[in-house]
């Protein structure tokens, strides 16, 4: 088997980010910690971490880290039942894409925290490695709303999140004053939320037939952000209903065309470990989202719970 | 010189992140992005992307293309006078520490892009990267916590943001029922941001005594997330007073400590281009934070604007 000491002592590293703070943790010297990791590199014949500030995993480096964390999730179980074993606390990382961490998500967290006892590593979900880190282990579960099946995982639908195409009543004083209408949105400034941000570009497409939006953009990569850039007239931008409902009521901030709003199917994305953690965490927030998201029609077939 | 029009094709492809976007923006086909970034390679004898999705600059191709930012920047200058040149619309990439983003930094931001017109690339302050983008050029500026000056740029103190150790009174019932002291601080579960967030533990070492706090934590990636967890009883956090102030004054928050809070003083770092709109965005930042953020007393000599 693999050493263990030698395999807490890589994954306290990576998860401390820092040689000094993995010591901190685990109650050793920091010398001991970068003899075990390198001892482990040696047996294995292979750099496991870049040192730097903080240090990196290499691919190698993060498979043993995922493994490690999965070793002491499972250990974590059987302290419920064989409490003598001590083990340490166990710990979920969980990919949550940005707009569900400022909205739905953390009650249900909450709730799974309080019953568990078990803790939560948040990452904020990026559709771009969101596949890769759930491959490799890195993250047991993932919130998405990329449908395509991960190997070795299953996939859940949550429902929507709906999503209103909002202004500040200045900006669109000095930017629609004839109205919005294709002609005005091709040369309106808008948010972008990050490079993978398409919503104002359909949104755009399926209310008013423009394609291919292509209007000057401020970035601006923050949820509450988002919110606060349509708020000063810095842009329009699609924003989760939840967050902007009551400027909306209150007329801080306007929708672009009253009512014209925009879906986005999420999904749980979650690995097939068997652990009786993730399974409560799972129906935590399939529940949840189920009784906050907006479920697809029941006309229109679900996308199935795919078994991928 | 450099062939601009290559470089232009390379500064698309990073910003867009991808090709296809790049020859969207440009109005020309991919191949013809994928030649010009090649033809560049192949002319300095260096890889500038290493191909995949998104494209990542190599460390030759991040400085190509800040450069490429930069003169675009400072064309936009001269379209100002020059009509005739036509320049595109200028573009400032600036790092924003996350709370920055959630509270005072959006509406500085929307004034200085109403007025000038320029655009505004946002991007999350990395502490540990920030310095390193600042150098290379990759950002122009940044509202940082780190007060250590980076060569070539300028060092403005913008003023302190005030953290309040805040949790939900369900959550303060369950954890504290003798109180807060610091034997019941030293396991109660928290919230930490990021690896880098010391501010809980620094907070326990002021208002307790307590050093090196090292309670169970769950990690909240996210500004508005944090709140909320806060809010559900997740765990307690230092929270930016103006995010919890109203909770705090409807009972849906309280504080560990009433009154016990803790102030981080933020500065502003610009590179020293002489650009007349890093100028102008400068003076908005500036003004913005020093009406909304607590200043330090006049006893306390400022930090001195470093000139680094």
């Amino acid at each position: 088997m693999l050493d263990y000491a030698s395999l807490a002592a890589l994954a306290a590293v990576l998860r401390e980010g820092g040689f000094e703070r993995a010591a901190a943790v685990l109650g050793v010297t920091p010398s001991a910690v970068s003899q075990r990791v390198r001892a482990l590199e040696e047996r294995l014949g292979a750099v496991l971490v870049v040192r730097g500030q903080p240090p990196a995993p290499t691919e190698a480096g993060a498979i043993l880290y995922a493994h490690a964390e999965r070793v002491r999730l499972l250990e974590g179980e059987l302290a419920a039942v064989l409490p003598a074993i001590g083990a340490s606390q166990p710990m979920l990382r969980i990919a949550v894409n940005a707009d569900s961490l400022a909205t739905w998500f953390l009650p249900a967290a909450a709730r799974f925290a309080e019953r568990s006892g078990a803790l939560l590593d948040l990452v904020t979900e990026d559709e771009g490695h969101t596949a890769r880190r759930l491959r490799s282990g890195e993250v047991l579960a993932a919130v998405t709303a990329d449908p395509v099946p991960v190997q070795g995982c299953r996939t859940v639908p949550l429902g929507a999140m709906r999503y209103a195409a909002v202004a500040s009543p200045g900006y669109l004083r000095r930017h629609f004053p004839q109205g919005v209408d294709a002609a005005a949105l091709a040369h309106a400034p808008l948010l972008r939320f990050d490079r993978r941000d398409g919503l104002q570009a359909r949104w755009a497409q399926a209310a008013l037939g423009l394609a291919g939006l292509d209007a000057p953009a401020h970035w601006v990569p923050s949820s509450q952000g988002f919110v606060d850039g349509a708020l000063a007239g810095l842009g329009w931008g699609m924003n989760p209903l939840p967050l902007v409902e009551e400027h909306l009521r209150a007329g801080r901030l306007v929708e672009l065309l009253p009512g014209r709003r925009l879906d986005v199917a999420l999904h749980w994305q979650h690995a097939r470990l068997g652990a009786r953690l993730l399974e409560a965490l799972t129906a935590e927030v399939v529940a949840a989202a189920r009784a906050s998201l907006p479920q697809a029609p029941a006309a229109t077939p679900p996308r199935g719970e795919r078994r991928g």
